[in-house]
Parts: structure tokens; sequence; C-alpha cells
């Protein structure tokens, strides 16, 4: 939280985006899904992920080619598995909906897996992946995405930073919520460097050229730079595989880039759940993961941490935070929230 | 290759370490394919998993507490999913069958899982991704290991390096064969570091007290640094739980120390087959992954690069060029299998 934000009521936040996407045509349960994926990023402390992508996602809704009123359906199924077409709706409606098919089979199958095409944006990986969490399931999504980076050892931008999302059933400790990307940093994350005038970290980007570089603007004109080499652009492609071509989506370039953005429609993800009652006593399974994370908890610190945590724990203390005292908006996000409801005619609460 | 290297006859390898463990009183299919295991990382370039492992697997074998005679076994299934019991077997006994049962039941549910207990180190885990792949199934495996990190932020060696092979089919394109660990490096590379008297890259470890080090000995006395900070530690805590809670194995410390070494027959792992025509049409999803490789192949190179790579390329040029010319093995390694060999009665025709 800077001097600037302002702290919003989580609630009154979900009725005005809500209430944004219903005036973009949406159905209202579909308009409330939509939101919920974007304040729950937000509530977690990514904003990044959050209602910053309102008007974006507005555009894409009234003129961006989605369809507002886009219905996923299943389009093949063998055993736990299944092809969803979004029908070219958002993809939090395609991706919620998958794991919820693939939740189903995994209470018969013990695992579902489900592969989504005929998408778009889907928000953070983590929203999909906590759906199976209540089912006493391990959760895991991932996505395509624009690409960002070069395969390791070239300068050719054909490798989207295809973020993964994993989430872990445990007792009494928060669950274990994992969401990252095969990247050592965001273009996001590297335009603040750019607007602070500061260099960047080690290890955030390489220039044009493909040489490592601590400078945002070489960075941003640039490559993002795979996390461990070899091994972050081989995940990324693994991840590319399991949402495009399982499902038929575009992959990659396929899908457009990152100056003319997305096509609309051809966007594929990955949703995957695993019952951990096929496995193991659910209660031991849980005690067992409390105590993973409790030596987490009791670990040393490192120089410049006070705490360690596990994967997740930090977003679930923010979100406990922002639910009881608001979640902190900056003040360009607030006003182009402002902006969409009044240019959709939606009376706006915040 | 080095000057002090030897080649050896991949077959007249197979036969000799094949021997050796036949010798330990393992059953001849059994010493066949934890031999075959090893030889298959020898041919691959990835010596650290290879034959250089042979003594410490006899020593585990004869006096070490694991079972030559180990059978593995199903002690769980629900579905799609299974739990195997390695008997107290070498890890690549248990961790081979259990990839067959999820093959089985990926045939029969379009995906399969099976998490491995009462096991002992598996060697490289591409061995059982690539079992998927004559199925023209994804294959998946991944294992518990000793601790040698700390999570993110942390000092205390309590997580380990859990690495994850994932192996994809293509058409007239090698597959897609991705095998590492969540560090940046390994303590075999910095030991070769630390005998050349040289600096270690940046990344790759911490000293002790948590602080980056390019000092050899402080980085043995130390931690392994993740790749991707806190995303390399939180996708081998996940390793971690599919391969130890699911299966009910030791997990990360529970197993033993690098001193002391692991405790025989706690080990455990995770193998998953995911079968392409469940989603796809094969010979669709395979020419889209041949496209997505030679996209790859066309990538204008980095500087101090000459050729970009998809993930297992360049180990399959190794193995065809070492089939044909031998295997490059160094005189330590020679060595010592001609020890191993003599120790326990076994002619050895290297």
């Amino acid at each position: 939280m800077t001097s600037n934000d302002v702290r919003v009521d989580a609630r009154a936040l979900q009725a005005t985006v809500q209430a944004i996407f219903a005036a973009c045509a949406m159905p209202a349960a579909r308009a409330y899904l939509l939101a919920d994926s974007l304040v729950f990023a937000d509530l977690r402390g990514i904003h990044s992920h959050g209602v910053l992508r309102v008007p974006e996602y507005v555009v894409k809704l009234t003129r961006g080619g989605v369809n507002p009123r886009g219905v996923p359906q299943i389009v093949r199924q063998t055993g736990g598995c299944l092809v969803v077409d979004g029908g070219n709706s958002m993809g939090q409606i395609g991706a919620h909906f998958a794991m919820q098919e693939a939740i189903a089979r995994a209470q018969v199958h013990g695992i579902g897996a489900a592969a989504i095409r005929g998408s778009n944006h889907c928000g953070a990986m983590a929203y999909f992946a906590v759906q199976a969490l209540p089912h006493d399931m391990i959760g895991i999504a991932t996505t395509n995405a624009l690409p960002t980076m070069a395969p390791w050892g070239g300068v050719d931008k054909i490798m989207g930073i295809n973020p993964l999302g994993v989430a872990i059933p445990a007792g009494a400790e928060q669950p274990i919520v994992y969401d990252a990307a095969f990247s050592g940093s965001s273009h996001g994350k590297i335009r603040i460097y750019q607007q602070k005038g500061l260099p960047l970290p080690e290890g955030w980007a390489m220039d044009r050229a493909g040489r490592p570089t601590t400078d945002p603007i070489a960075a941003l004109d640039g490559l993002l730079m795979p996390i461990g080499g070899f091994k972050g652009t081989g995940l990324a492609l693994i991840m590319g595989v399991l949402s495009s071509m399982l499902s038929g989506a575009a992959y990659g370039a396929e899908l457009g880039n990152m100056v003319d953005g997305p096509q609309p429609g051809l966007d594929g993800h990955f949703a995957a759940a695993i019952q951990i009652a096929a496995f193991e006593d659910v209660a031991r399974f849980k005690a067992r993961v409390d105590a993973a994370i409790r030596q987490i908890h009791a670990c040393r610190t490192a120089p410049g941490f006070d705490r360690v945590y596990a994967p997740g724990e930090l977003e679930a203390a923010r979100a406990a935070e922002y639910t009881a005292q608001g979640i902190p908006l900056n003040a360009v996000t607030l006003a182009d929230l402002r902006r969409a409801a009044a240019g959709l005619g939606v009376a706006c609460n915040l």
C-alpha cells in the first residue's frame, strides 16, 4: 500500500465490477464469476491480475471480439478427460467450467483433466486451482500466453511465460497455493522500475540481442528471461503443449503478439484435479502437509527476510487483512474503474 | 568428452553393469532394468545419473539395506490412480512398474497416475517419462529427494531439489524430453568447479548463512539455490507432496540427509500418463509439436549459442552418437566399474 492508495471494500468492488461486466451483455452469473476472479487476485495482493484489467476486459467484451454470452461446452470426453470449447467467452468462464468438470471426473476416476480451447485471457491461475480444495483434491491449472520469451539460446519471441497454478489442501494451516509464470519477472514489474528510473535486478530480462540487461528500456524492447535458463523455457513449453495442443487452441505466436494483442477466441488452458482419497487417507495427508508448512515456519531466516512463508501464505494473510480493512487500490486503477462504469451507465459506489 | 575419457560400447557396458547387479542377488530382468536406466543416462550425456552410480548402488544392494529381490506391489487403486509399494527395491524398479500401470490406466481412463512409496534412489526421471511415448501418451515423473535447499527466505536444509521429467510425443522430430531439478545446479557440478579452482556462476548456490556465493567451498558447505527464487522452492515442494504425501513415503528430511544418506525403503516418487487421443487427434497433435520444435530450430541465436534446441534434443543427438561410437567414460568411472565387477567376481569386458 502506497500513499496514493485508497482502501476499497471488497464486496462493493465486486458489485461494481460485476455490474460493469453485466452492462457488457454478460449474463449475471458469468459477470459475477469474472468479477470474482479479478477481486480474488486483488484480495491476494496480485493486482496485476486484479480489477486493473477491467478497462481491457470491457474493450474485449464490447468491441474486441470476445463473446460476452459465449457458453463453454464439452466437445470431447473419455474417462477422466475432456475438452471444453469456451465458445469465445472470457477465459475465466471456460477455465472455471472445465475445472468443475475435471473435479467431477476426479470424483469417479481419482484424477480428471480438461483442456480448454476457444478461449481468451483467463486471469490468475490460482483462481481455478483452488476450486479443487473444498473437494479434498489437488488442483492444477495452466495456460498458454502471448509470446514474450525466446527458447533458451535464442532471441525470437516465440514462447509464452505460461503460468502454472497448483493448490494443495492442508489441515489447520492455510492450503498451499502456488501461482507463478516461468519468467524471472513480468512486463508490469519492469515498467514500474522504468517509471522509477531504477536498474532491474539480475535475471529479469534480456535485450533484443539476447544479452542479459538491467536496463528497463532495453528490457521492454527485449525479452523476458526464463527462470533457470533452459529449465524455465522447457517448463513453459510443456505448459503450452498441455494448454494449446491437447485442446486444439492457438499456441504461442499463433495467438498473436504483445503489440497487437491476442486474436479473440483462440486461447487455450489446461486444468486437472487429483483426488487425495484415491491415494491416501485425507486426514493423514493434510496432517503431513501441515507438518511440512510448520517446518517451513520453523526455518531460520536468510539475511533480509524476517519470516519464511509456504506458497500462498502471504497472499492468504493479505486476503484476510484486505477483506477486513478494504483492498488498497491506486488512484489510476480507481479512476479507470469509475470511467468504465460511467461509460456503460453503471452506478459506481467506489 | 575430455582427453582422459575412453569410449565404451553401450551394449558391453549394459552387459557388465547388469552382471554386477545380478551378482548383488537381483533377478535378471530387474538387473537389466537397473543397468538400462543408468546406461540410458550415460547415452544421453547425463553422466551424473549414469554408471558412475554403480559402486554406490552395489553398496545399497549388498549392505545398504535395499532389497535386491524387492517386488513392487499395488497397495491401493481407484479408477485411474494407484499406489505402489516398491518393497524396498531400487527406485527404478518401483517407478518403472508404476509408470507401466499408470499407462495401462490411461488407456482406460484417458489419464493415469501412480504414487510410489517403499522405494529408493530412482536415477534419471526421463527414463520413466519416456515409457509413455510409444503409447502416444505424455509421460510425467517426479521424485522426492534428500534435502539440499532451504525454502525461499530460509537457511535450513529441508527441501529436496525434487526433479521433474516430462516426455511429449512428436511426429518426425525427436520427442520433447524434459528432465531437470528445481535448483540452479547440483552438488556434482559444484564439485567440478571446486576441483578446477573456478568461481561458480551466479545463481547456483548460497553459503550456510543464506547469502548468494560463487565460492565452491562455501557452496558445498551451504545450500543449493532454487531456480527463480520462491518459484523453484514452490515447485520443489509440490513435487515433494506428489511423491511423498500421496504415497505415504518419507518427505524431505524424513528420508535422511546428505551426510548420512537416505534411509532405505522410505523414498517416494510419482508418475502419470496422459493419453493424447483422449483429447486430440494424435497425428494432428504430433504435427503441431513438430511445428513448435521447428519454430525453435528457426530461432535466431543469442550471443554464445550456435543452435537452439528443444528439450531433450541435444541428449537424443548424443545418444545417437554414443550408440554408434561408444559412450565416453572417464578413467575414474571405468576403474570404479572394474573394481565393482572384480569385487563381485563378475567378468568385466570393459
